[in-house]
């Protein structure tokens, strides 16, 4: 497939174009198969291109959005918490455990539903790649499940899908009072169980939930079994998580809203993610990430929804840029940035988040002619198509 | 057209159903026309309801936002000013001279079709009424030329339009230094070619711009040629635009971001309608208006997009809505109600934003349970379907 009329072309790759975007003007794309094969200007396009064009009328192409955290697969809302949260109610955590209740008592069809119909919903707001967290089963079993549900959601009209393990979300009613007791659960028969449908292991590294020698036992336990690292970190009050990220080498550090400059240079030390979560500081109304202060140290930024029915219940990166250009105070390239190429390097994609010749074909077509227009027009679908593996997956409908 | 199925409905009509919504559980509509016949249980329905029938599946209803603050005709965009202001730029109003000029340039074909393509976002997003205003033309010749534009871009694929004069949006560049002489064309030959095509006077009322005896000036101008009043006030700094408002009975006063308690109670005292701007607010990172000190004086409250290439580039309430939630401390309840009914009270329009028997047959459909959710998932289009003026304007593509 040839791509041409691209107006604007966001790569991703320094040698491609410039700017931290890697921008081509006046572009095209060659497309084999679910790869990228060829970027470049649309005078040069190679001549065995392929017989099936997309002709993208002057607009913006961008790499589609890498969503590097969320938790997909759950059952029910909270709409009522945020309610109350909205009449000044204060986030602590709690509602998880309604959730979880929700959760195990739902079916595993009732499960799919929810997650599949959450899934084409970001791919219509143009993520190609979407993190799932398990967590809201917190036994064996339902953690089990719901990281079998999030395999089955994939298909060519969802995102793809890259699943971890968070057993370690909180300590479930049944443990009350005894962590240690849930955590040989989780470090044993459930991760056992769990490990070889997931590729990730993450932990709710938290004072108030889990604490440092907890976390370092899930993560150490997590690795042993092959999982790669990522862990919720100084999310509600500032704690020991960012420096273990460092430690353990892990791939991300999510959250972050509560650091200090010892934190921040571990994490550029030790090239650890950060991976930023607004639209939960947003709908908490709680105090935002230091994310200028991470950039600046030369730690690379992700941005992500943290889609979950609590405290972020969203699925929009469009969205998520907007509040990290208005309130993070990242630039706009550096949130276009950090929404693509940023969430595959929290993942360890290579391929992902980039539009140069091997990339996987995910690509985003935006009604705007430049990425600062998902900043500049908040609240609007600009979404025009979307591309997955190289197959136009979302046309926006149009009439007349 | 019977209308079945609604899980949720919201009327705004304290004689159908309890709440600050008017909400009717299991309800069922009947339209006549454009017009609301009847609303009550599903199982109530008249034997006379009519053949069409919209089954809407459980999901909840709501009467169409009417979007009381737009400034919808203009050409080009300043997505550059927006990246600087993300640089730490401060908005100053400088920039509408810019759009000025590029809406003077403009042919009155692109003109309306970039209005059109805006009315046309809107009413995906929900809207259904939409005050347009001039002010970027500020000769006679564009003045009425925009509100031309205005007039010939709305139809059955776009909101209602209701037409705002607003000559007196900043002095243009060719009467620098001599107001005055800018404001005696206003208020003479262009009020009179521009009364005709508008409802309503809007003033942009601040001590920087057009200061207290030339809002006067303006607004008795405009009131002589029978048009409403409306205006601009209290948005950059504390001035003298909600006490005019108040004093002269206009139906609204706009932004209000900076308010004391005399302009309140003059604001309570003499029923004008507050219309609340939060995306400009959220896009300038400025303070928002003190909308719970409002509510709390009795003061009725509308949200508006302030739709303008400036300082609020969105045609979506629902995005206004999360905002006035989580930023402007209302109620969903409250926001949802300042959406529909109370943009219609700024626009002082009986028929619209309610779902009742006589009402505008303009409806929105959820893909949600409860208007909660507008707030609650920020960021995501839960627009499933528009219905305006009794007939489905848009229906949300769908696959499978």
């Amino acid at each position: 497939m040839l791509i041409t009329g691209i107006g604007r072309l966001v790569t991703n790759d320094h040698e491609l174009g410039p700017g931290l975007l890697g921008v081509v003007d006046g572009a095209a794309v060659v497309v084999d198969g679910d790869r990228v094969a060829w970027v470049g200007r649309s005078n040069a396009v190679p001549e065995a291109a392929g017989t099936r064009r997309l002709d993208v009328g002057g607009r913006c192409v961008l790499p589609g959005f890498v969503d590097a955290h969320t938790h997909l697969v759950f059952a029910g809302h909270r709409a009522a918490e945020f309610e109350a949260r909205m009449a000044g109610a204060t986030y602590d955590g709690g509602g998880i455990t309604d959730t979880v209740e929700r959760t195990r008592a739902a079916s595993t069809e009732e499960l799919t539903e929810g997650a599949r119909r959450l899934a084409r919903e970001a791919l219509r707001s143009g993520t190609t790649t979407l993190e799932a967290k398990s967590g809201y089963g917190l036994t064996t079993h339902d953690e089990r499940r719901l990281l079998d549900v999030a395999a089955a959601v994939e298909s060519t009209d969802t995102p793809a899908i890259v699943r971890t393990f968070l057993g370690a979300h909180v300590v479930p009613l049944e443990f009350a009072g005894d962590a240690d007791a849930y955590l040989q659960v989780v470090t044993g028969e459930m991760l056992d169980a769990c490990a070889p449908l997931a590729q990730w292991c993450d932990v709710f590294c938290e004072p108030s939930v889990f604490d440092e020698p907890d976390a370092r036992r899930v993560l150490t336990a997590g690795r042993e079994r092959g999982l790669g690292l990522r862990l919720h970190a100084n999310q509600l009050a500032h704690g020991p998580g960012a420096q273990l990220a460092a430690e353990l080498g892990a791939a991300s550090a999510d959250h972050l809203t509560h650091l200090d400059d010892r934190d921040i240079t571990a994490l550029a030390e030790r090239a650890v993610v950060a991976t930023l979560l607004p639209a939960a500081e947003f709908s908490t109304r709680s105090p935002y990430a230091p994310a200028r202060r991470l950039l600046d140290a030369g730690v690379e930024v992700a941005l992500a929804t943290d889609c979950n029915p609590g405290t972020s219940y969203t699925t929009s990166m469009p969205f998520v840029i907007t509040l990290a250009c208005t309130q993070l105070g990242l630039s706009p390239d550096e949130a276009v940035r950090a929404a693509t190429v940023g969430g595959a390097a929290a993942l360890r994609l290579y391929d992902a988040g980039r539009i140069a010749p091997g990339s996987r074909a995910d690509l985003v077509v935006l009604d705007a002619p430049q990425p600062v227009h998902l900043a500049y027009r908040p609240g609007v679908d600009l979404i025009n198509s979307v591309v997955r593996a190289g197959r136009v997956v979302h046309r926006k409908e149009r009439r007349g």
